[in-house]
């Protein structure tokens, strides 16, 4: 259908959805050798069209300056030479991965002699909505294509001219080895009547991921009738037992708030035992405090430790992102348990402790996507985990729960062969 | 909370809802031998207790009876004491299945000596709505039970009183071995309000799933702001390739259409490849005429097969679950493809050919819960496939696709265990 005047944006919209679905049949059963021809073909038009992408790119920094875009958001809006670089690296990264359609996950022989295979396949065409950083519209683009799927993108406003020239990039390099552009789609020139369209293609897009900050990921569960995978909030917590080693528990907890504060996996609540706040707190805001943090403490803590800031119920709901931290005493593992559960967005959660009872307590009634024991909260990650690539953590129960890598974007298919079997 | 006269429907039912989410806490921790217990309880009191539920049920059969209820949905609505036996087999079925938690998926030791597991966890909360007959009732019971899960019930309204004594039923039974009794929910005294208060009671049930018509699910689907499972729509299709094998394709033709032909799994459309249709139509649509099938078809299969109605569009569209067959002729594999794309609910899609060509085409390209070669549809089942119960058949890409057994009922949950370990 031609893009005309005459046509609404809803027409527009839901004829790109149409061609993503349409295009998506060869890309699902296409071969590994294919996707990842289409891959090396991004890669290298990436670093050959670079002076375009850093031009467009330009663009939307002085739009972003004029429009008193922060210099840390500036910053992670800037596409340069290097930065390119980098990102051709990383869809070579996703050449590198096992493709997983096609791999059985179950089978067998049925009595009757059917054959039953249960085999991965792609889940169709996923929708991705998200903020800021333009490299995320190269790295979903190419983790779409090595699992199959067509792709349908609304990237932040802020990088719009960057998006739609790396858009324009990825499309003619895939159609350089005859794969259909239309399996990208961007919906940005139709700004929030983009980001709406896609949230009511049932249908039509068969996911939705929201990845931004937590405004945007609830106005997508709320609106969206589209399933959604939701992704990346984390009000996460260590809980300090009573037998933890105090060494153990500053370093742990120095990494976990301090190495990469803004990201998902920092910690953000402190919670002490009782019978060792005195013999832990000292030690372990001190190296915090060493290191910058702010410490948020209620009236217990601050009668142990008293360069802290007092404490309301807001920062045990707060995911500070920041140099700071909320910290509280316990009277025990089940209250710190319940401290958890009533607060929890269910990321990470993790327990310091030399009890291997507690530990098991810990792993097994904690509710969470990871629960660890005697380790940094920074380790879930689809990278740390092994995964080679990580399109978000899910914070859901639902299809997929902690880092998710390219298995993580597909769905199943029953695959039966007989000669003729009828059922009795 | 009281339920006194003061609150309102929804704060009762929310209550009910809250209660359920704070009961499966200690039985997502349950061991085996605990649930199995609480299954052989409800076995034993269901019997025990059969006079009541009896009595429960004469109360809506003869509402059914003034109310104009069909023969038929009569018959469904019917429990006896031999009835009432079969479904305490059931529930000792479900003993002996492998209980799905704990079980490690994934797992590893890091580089850095983090060791990995991704193990299974129940999901949290059910909700189930559902039409008809009362057993769906403890059916769901005993699998959320034994998969952890609390469960909200929302069962015909026809069945109320049978359904009422059996929750109370299956909640002794359960309290008698000391499982919280607040794992089993009904909503069934609200009518309407409490199907609605369990779609919008997103965070305090994790899962829908509907059980019943389209008009239900599809309400559902629209409606809930909880995650759904979408199950058991089939306009399911069988595609006679020019090589198939008359007497094959007859007797798959006459299983998938009259063995049951109320069920999902049915087939409803019949596809022949042209160059095929006047060796195999009169046989096939013989064979289906004798025992009694209606055949809905197009001029070009009337030419060769007279005894037919005319087909229209709707007739492609239409799960018609009774002797009912739409057919029509197709030039090729592709065009049968292309018609299945467009009208299928992706249930379960067959192809009849002795082209083995043609056969991994079909296997690869058509996109449904199940694809078969040379067998009869009424195999999407999860008996058939070996999984000892069943919850429904999903026909959705997310989370599960194709029936759903114990496993289906069950998220992941990540752990890791350390000695300290930091990032870098």
């Amino acid at each position: 259908m031609p893009e005309t005047q005459t046509l609404s944006p809803y027409d527009v919209l839901v004829a790109r959805f149409r061609r993503a679905r349409q295009a998506s049949r060869a890309l699902s059963i296409a071969t590994t050798k294919r996707k990842n021809a289409a891959l090396e073909a991004i890669a290298l038009a990436l670093v050959q069209q670079s002076e375009a992408i850093v031009s467009a790119n330009e663009r939307d920094l002085s739009l972003g300056a004029e429009n008193g875009l922060s210099m840390a958001l500036q910053d992670r809006l800037r596409l340069d030479g290097s930065r390119i670089g980098a990102l051709a690296d990383a869809v070579r990264n996703v050449i590198a991965l096992p493709d997983p359609i096609g791999q059985v996950i179950r089978g067998g022989r049925l009595p009757n002699g059917l054959r039953l295979e249960q085999v991965r396949v792609p889940l169709g065409v996923l929708g991705v909505i998200y903020e800021a950083r333009p490299n995320v519209t190269v790295d979903i683009a190419s983790l779409a294509i090595k699992s199959g799927n067509a792709v349908v993108l609304r990237g932040g406003s802020a990088a719009q001219n960057t998006n739609a020239t790396l858009v324009e990039v990825l499309r003619e390099a895939i159609a350089s080895v005859e794969i259909d552009p239309e399996v990208i789609q961007t919906v940005d020139d139709f700004g929030r009547e983009g980001a709406h369209e896609m949230m009511h293609a049932r249908g039509l897009i068969d996911v939705l991921i929201p990845r931004g900050g937590h405004g945007l990921i609830q106005t997508v569960v709320a609106e969206s009738t589209v399933p959604v995978i939701e992704t990346g909030e984390g009000n996460v917590h260590i809980f300090l037992d009573e037998s933890a080693d105090a060494e153990m528990a500053a370093e742990i907890l120095v990494n976990a708030k301090t190495q990469r504060p803004s990201v998902c996996n920092a910690v953000e609540t402190l919670l002490v035992h009782r019978a060792a706040a005195e013999r832990l707190l000292p030690v372990v805001l001190g190296r915090l405090r060493e290191k910058g943090v702010v410490v948020h403490a209620d009236e217990q803590v601050r009668a142990i430790f008293s360069d802290a800031v007092p404490a309301t119920e807001r920062d045990w709901e707060t995911e500070y992102m920041s140099l700071d931290i909320a910290v509280t005493i316990v009277d025990s593992l089940d209250e710190a348990i319940a401290h958890i559960d009533r607060y929890s967005s269910r990321h990470t959660e993790a327990i310091i402790t030399n009890d291997v009872h507690n530990a098991e307590r810990f792993l097994a009634e904690v509710d969470a996507a990871a629960v660890m024991v005697n380790a940094s909260t920074r380790f879930t990650d689809g990278g740390e985990f092994g995964f080679g690539a990580e399109v978000g953590i899910s914070t859901q129960k639902l299809h997929a729960r902690g880092p998710m890598g390219l298995p993580e974007l597909t769905s199943t298919k029953w695959l039966v062969r007989g000669d003729g079997q009828v059922r009795a």
